[in-house]
């Protein structure tokens, strides 16, 4: 049952059955039930529920979808949810200026495809593009695979409305993309996992759809190689809008899950996108097979976008795939230099092997962004605690590498313990100050980020 | 005379001659005398001078090529102005990652010339690129024409090393474009004019250098018409690297100064650069030729890359053309969305009759970036007091219009009494609480942005 009695005309709920479907996101986080789950359905709504938690001293904890890897939006505090899923409608598409303005529950692929029926194309595509919310984007930074040309939700964020934990609203960046009127504060509130303000409004640059696709599957004998490929065909200064590599037991478990003809005898392969103009992709695409051939890769060209987008949908059931082999999966998202990725993957062998634990890598090497799969039973204690342990040690060679925890999933409740690793004391200072400026009673999701 | 008495291995100097030419830049802001001038030569020295002002209370006033328009390194205080032009080295490329780091004080244009011969490509070009260092780019996240296409400083810095106002030091971004861990700290350096901290070291994105350019030069007889012919490539779905538009005054101007044989008999002109591959330049060319020409815009083709020059060139030389006219002519950069650039036009062209004081207009109407000049001379008090009434006019309707006080010039010290009709009163508390954090005792560029 839901009431307004607690906030005058919102749907707000205290019923135990869904503060329990709201406890939980895909990280499967440990988690607190929040004590009521709100339902806005526009900016007032927000502030009213903001005034009512300022005034009782209840946390806030934004939510999207709950597709988050990373626990961003897990109670860690008996606060109210606000989740944003009927705040969701597309406000306005400016051709004319390239941009398009949301609500924040948009989904992403909802809004990908409206835009491509106008000719238009909204780049960042995080795996769970079908389920995600633009809001949930914008607390995370998203990226996908298409982040090695097109960049992260970062790159297309113009400007925001947001609510403050005092329910006051702000106005972050503008309607232009130059705008150097003092400090970016839309640039500080993307990525920050909903500990600073509530986006209610989010106004989006678009960009002229491509007008061709093409996708290349090649495969490696040798893992490494596929590493090697990716920065070769970056170093030949080809930038494909996605290099995807997957290892062999990534392979094998799409297989298992969602069959569509994966040779399950190599060690990794890599799926190549490369959009524009006909002309300059066929142009590409022959270097970029140059390239691979060389390096003993053996190239399949997608017959047509149908092709394509079966093998997307495969890719995109990577972590489902995973999660039907280990449910309680340890699942890291470290970003390393392009040119590292090779090195990275023989360190993840080689902890693999001296462990005994299962690794499973996938993700978007052309940018450097693994995501690495630690495949352990919670119910076996033994081995869930080796899996653990390789935790920091991942962490410990990526930061070496000069790489970073997260490449698109955000810090959240699971990597807080880690946060320090990365973050020195004096960052760490400024951003606990920026964090006491815009939330001083420490409303806004506690326990997130910092711990 | 330059001593090391002050601060010990650091060059430093109280000589008067030191002092007056470093306080002023080119917006010919009213200066201060500084206390003393230093020229440190890595980052150790920063901070020994930043210690001994923290130190001795002293504020600290960054300082690039002195190129800015807005008089963010102009001297608002008796402080230590750290000049770095002496920092200037390129200290790494990485064309297996594209990026390139450098010290704060390598001239654009000089960093530019460097990746070209590598075949590479760092698109911010502010039209002072011969001049400027790329640490004043990040001071004011600098623009240029090609931010049409290509964006500006904001989306090529990956990272920093930056000097904190107490002599610590602190990383801002990383090695890596994807990146979630925690606040940005890099864009809230960006863009904040000396205000916040001084990078010390800055790791640029670089790109592959296109294949070929094309210049395409077309003539209006209405001024309105190149306004929205703009929009109209726009939305055509094409996106040149450049849409820069001069209005008559400015073409007589350049005429007058660095005569390229542009036609004076017109009422606007637009100059159109594509790039990419050679194929698909065409293309484009073909469907903005189209559009121009539907609008009565007669198109010239740029017969090779030295014709294409010389007419950038002529662009570039625009600011000191109309200097040379009126040395204290009031000049704004404001930004508009695309499609308000005609009616802007058309505004400007209103109030320069109903005040009678000429206004030339030009810049990146691509990206609806203008630069305003307001045509006034300081001696004639009447002329000039009409010419300062109209900079409120011009920002009132620019608000108006969905645009913003400064689309690359920035607030400095010349736009901060004007911030606030822009930047709201909750806004503006965020920023000074950042500000606060960054710089408690408020010893960093005293008096720019928030006056």
């Amino acid at each position: 049952m839901k009431d307004s009695s607690l906030v005058a005309g919102v749907e707000i709920s205290t019923e135990k059955e869904d503060l329990i479907c709201y406890s939980y996101d895909a990280s499967g986080a440990a988690a607190m039930l929040p004590f009521a789950v709100a339902w806005p359905r526009n900016t007032d709504q927000v502030i009213n529920i903001v005034k009512f938690a300022d005034a009782n001293n209840h946390s806030i904890i934004a939510r999207g979808a709950g597709t988050g890897m990373a626990g961003a939006s897990v109670p860690a505090s008996n606060g109210i949810v606000i989740s944003f899923e009927k705040m969701r409608k597309m406000l306005d598409v400016d051709t004319k200026n390239m941009t398009v303005t949301v609500e924040p529950g948009i989904i992403n692929g909802k809004l990908q495809k409206e835009l491509e029926y106008l000719g238009y194309f909204y780049p960042p595509d995080p795996a769970s593009l079908n389920n995600c919310t633009i809001g949930g984007n914008v607390a995370t930074n998203a990226g996908g695979p298409r982040a090695l040309k097109y960049g992260v939700t970062r790159d297309y964020v113009m400007g925001m409305e947001a609510v403050m934990s005092d329910g006051s609203l702000i106005a972050a960046g503008g309607k232009t993309h130059k705008r150097v009127v003092g400090y970016d504060l839309r640039n500080l509130l993307i990525g920050s996992e909903g500990t600073l303000a509530l986006a209610t409004k989010i106004r989006l640059r678009m960009l002229p759809l491509p007008e061709d696709i093409m996708t290349l599957l090649v495969l490696f004998g040798k893992l490494e190689s596929s590493g090697t490929a990716v920065s070769k065909i970056i170093a030949a200064k080809i930038i494909p809008r996605t290099m995807e590599l997957l290892d062999k037991s990534a392979i094998e478990a799409i297989e298992n899950y969602k069959p569509v003809g994966l040779p399950t005898d190599v060690d990794a392969l890599l799926l190549i996108e490369l959009d524009g103009y006909p002309t300059t992709i066929e142009k590409e695409a022959g270097r970029v097979v140059d390239i691979c051939r060389a390096l003993g890769g053996e190239v399949i060209v997608a017959e047509d976008s149908m092709a394509g987008e079966r093998l997307w949908d495969a890719r995109r059931s990577m972590s489902a795939a995973l999660y039907h082999i280990k449910p309680a999966k340890i699942n890291e998202d470290i970003v390393v230099p392009i040119d590292k990725v090779s090195l990275m993957l023989s360190e993840l062998r080689r902890m693999s092997e001296s462990s005994g634990i299962k690794i499973v890598s996938f993700g978007h090497a052309g940018d450097g962004n693994l995501h690495v799969n630690i495949m352990v039973d919670k119910n076996n204690k033994e081995e869930y605690a080796k899996g653990v342990e390789l935790v920091p040690k991942i962490f410990e060679v990526t930061l070496r590498l000069g790489g970073s925890l997260s490449g698109e999933h955000g810090i959240g409740l699971t990597k807080a313990s880690y946060f320090s690793m990365e973050v020195k004391r004096r960052e760490l200072e400024l951003m606990k100050g920026i964090k006491g400026v815009f939330d001083p009673k420490g409303l806004m999701n506690p326990g997130k980020i910092f711990g």
